[in-house]
């Protein structure tokens, strides 16, 4: 048996496989999560004109200098308007709305706050000491039209929504969805509706995963079954590979005589990726790339293995595949004890602390998912690990 | 104008505002990230037998302290099998497979990796030095039959999809989706897909806003806008009110002449529940419950400000009315300068300082999406603040 990979080298080889999926055009209303692929560039200034952020009177600032404390409104500047012109006489205002475009000629806000008004005649009690300039943002000054506000690689979430929006981006191209599908293998597993026989126990694994798949965003995930004999288990992998991109098997993926995920994939023509690396829980885990490109992983069909190996590997893979930028990655502060074993890197579920850091479960890991209740993901933990430094944390709902 | 409320207490105020939503039964496959309504029991022990772990034979251990270093294969208890028994005579081995019924009369599991096979018969090195019961997970050691393992209110990630698997639900109880529609209103406002006129800045609050919602798992908020026309914003109003729970406004919400949404809404026959709140930004910020239970949130027009409010009361209010239990929220530490306004809340938006802790963002906040490129949320900033310890967190894509 060939020497398991380090953990760093497992996920080094994964993320290394293939190129970036395709492109799609999407709605932008739809393209919430989805990686952008193109470059989102300002096509005016930001803001687009002197724009007024109070509401109140537009006026001369050197009126106020000089003393004046009665002003004559004008007219209205409402939001949306073509842009207004500040009469040139002394003592002249013109009211404005926030979001209304600075009249031609003012130079300062005057707070609605600040003066009292008598029929069209604005009075001031005293000098407000205001700046030139207040509650003016100046044309350009976020942003110069052809300015790059996204790039590609970035993910879509609310406040890039918003830029694209912005931008009059009302459609984008992002990442194709990459298809998945997760297939439980195993002649023990019942299905969720079953009444199990004696000597059974329900599927959960594939349930799971797809769960995981669906909140980090790759909607529509297929599941399903497999059992351990030879033909069938080759007859339904044959099946999933030829319309996936990604496979994900639970089961069967150790060196045991009983353990055929390895032998069918190498049948099939699959390159082998990995096979076994120096972490608990999930050793036996392997990885294949099959000859048309489709990446198979393979993972424990222990329920808290599977979890864990998929956490850790697959939605950062699905995240570089998808030509998303590399992510640094979350890390949190682990408090309380815990036993590393030695040479492996350890997969420690934690708890929420409420301070921010985290603490190893209690709860023995027993391989099953009731074990994992209230805990919020997982911790790694290698030999550079060291009290009071952060670790690499990941939950159990990738983002 | 009377004084804004604290943030926590408009934040009970809100939170206070509803009993839970209705409920509806839904697919297992289809529940991730919904909340639970119902209990979930262990509908058999956990595990549901003795169950192996490992692949190996299973064999008595007193044979093994008696000195046997040959046991004779009698046949195999695959995974999945009804089970097996161990015929009774010295050396008696049975080849097993992980997750296989532990045959009746053994009481260990000898790793396959301790033995060679000559024939049916099994040849150990040595004294192999294992305890009895390795490698057995006893019947009930995790969960007794009935036991309560999922209650109400929990949300329903990967692990207690898992678990609801392992307890033969196929469908579940959860809390039915609470109907939102975000509507932006001004009349500066362009669609996205426009070319803007001058003075129009382009719509991004309500897109951006229903991107948030869908990444937490309120699929399909629908999206519209409104100009300042008192007749039209009232009518469009009436509308959004009739076929929803939630309706979320952008602008309009300030205490100015121009500000339709206070007047109109109270025209309407809704109970102010707060209006104004102590904190940068947003403070203008609404909220108002109308007769026939619909809440309407009036955040501010400005996009971060509409964002920020939005983060901090809107996705957990959603939740709470679900049925949701109380989350404790996520707290990290802050570090580096910033200046807190006060007497009022500050929400600072930040980076990931690469070790857990968080940065406040450099780029000065000038109300525009732009501005916050780059930053994961927010942290909320109060007078208890003191260097060093954690602060609330909120991310822009609440989980």
């Amino acid at each position: 048996m060939e020497t398991p990979c380090t953990v760093t080298e497992a996920s080094q080889r994964i993320l290394g496989l293939r190129g970036p999926a395709g492109k799609e055009r999407c709605r932008l209303g739809e393209a919430a999560g989805r990686i952008l692929r193109q470059e989102v560039v300002a096509d005016r200034d930001f803001p687009p004109f002197n724009r007024v952020m109070l509401d109140g009177l537009a006026l001369r600032h050197a009126d106020l200098v000089a003393g004046c404390r009665e002003f004559t409104i004008l007219g209205a500047a409402p939001a949306g308007a073509a842009p207004a012109k500040l009469p040139e006489k002394s003592g002249a205002a013109l009211e404005v709305a926030t979001g209304a475009v600075l009249p031609e000629g003012a130079d300062c806000i005057l707070p609605c706050e600040e003066y009292e008004e008598r029929g069209s005649v604005a009075v001031l009690a005293r000098d407000p000491g205001i700046q030139r300039g207040l509650a003016i943002h100046p044309q350009g000054s976020d942003h110069r039209a052809g300015d790059v506000l996204l790039r590609p690689g970035q993910r879509l979430g609310p406040v890039e929504i918003g830029i694209a929006a912005a931008c009059g981006c009302a459609q984008v191209e992002v990442s194709a969805p990459i298809r998945v599908v997760v297939i439980a293998t195993g002649d023990e597993l019942a299905a969720v509706e079953a009444n199990p026989r004696e000597g059974q126990i329900r599927q959960t694994n594939a349930i799971a995963l797809a769960a995981a798949l669906q909140m980090a965003g790759h909607a529509a995930v297929k599941t399903f079954a497999l059992g351990d004999e030879r033909g069938s288990l080759r007859e339904g992998l044959v099946a999933a590979l030829s319309g996936h991109d990604v496979v994900i098997l639970t089961g069967g993926v150790s060196r045991g005589r009983r353990d055929l995920i390895p032998p069918v994939l190498t049948d099939l023509g699959a390159r082998l990726v990995l096979h076994g690396v120096a972490q608990r829980p999930g050793k036996p885990m392997g990885v294949w790339q099959m000859p048309e490109g489709t990446v198979v992983f393979g993972l424990p069909g222990n329920p808290v293995s599977a979890l864990v190996c998929f956490r850790r590997y697959v939605p950062p893979a699905l995240g570089t595949w998808s030509g998303g930028a590399p992510e640094p990655g979350s890390r949190r502060i682990l408090r309380g004890a815990f036993t590393r074993p030695p040479g492996l890197t350890l997969f420690l579920p934690v708890l929420e602390a409420g301070d921010g850091s985290l603490k190893p479960s209690p709860v023995a890991n027993s391989g099953d998912f009731a074990g994992l209740a209230g805990t919020c993901g997982f911790v790694e933990i290698d030999e550079s690990f060291a009290e009071g430094s952060t670790v690499p944390y990941f939950s159990w709902c990738p983002s």
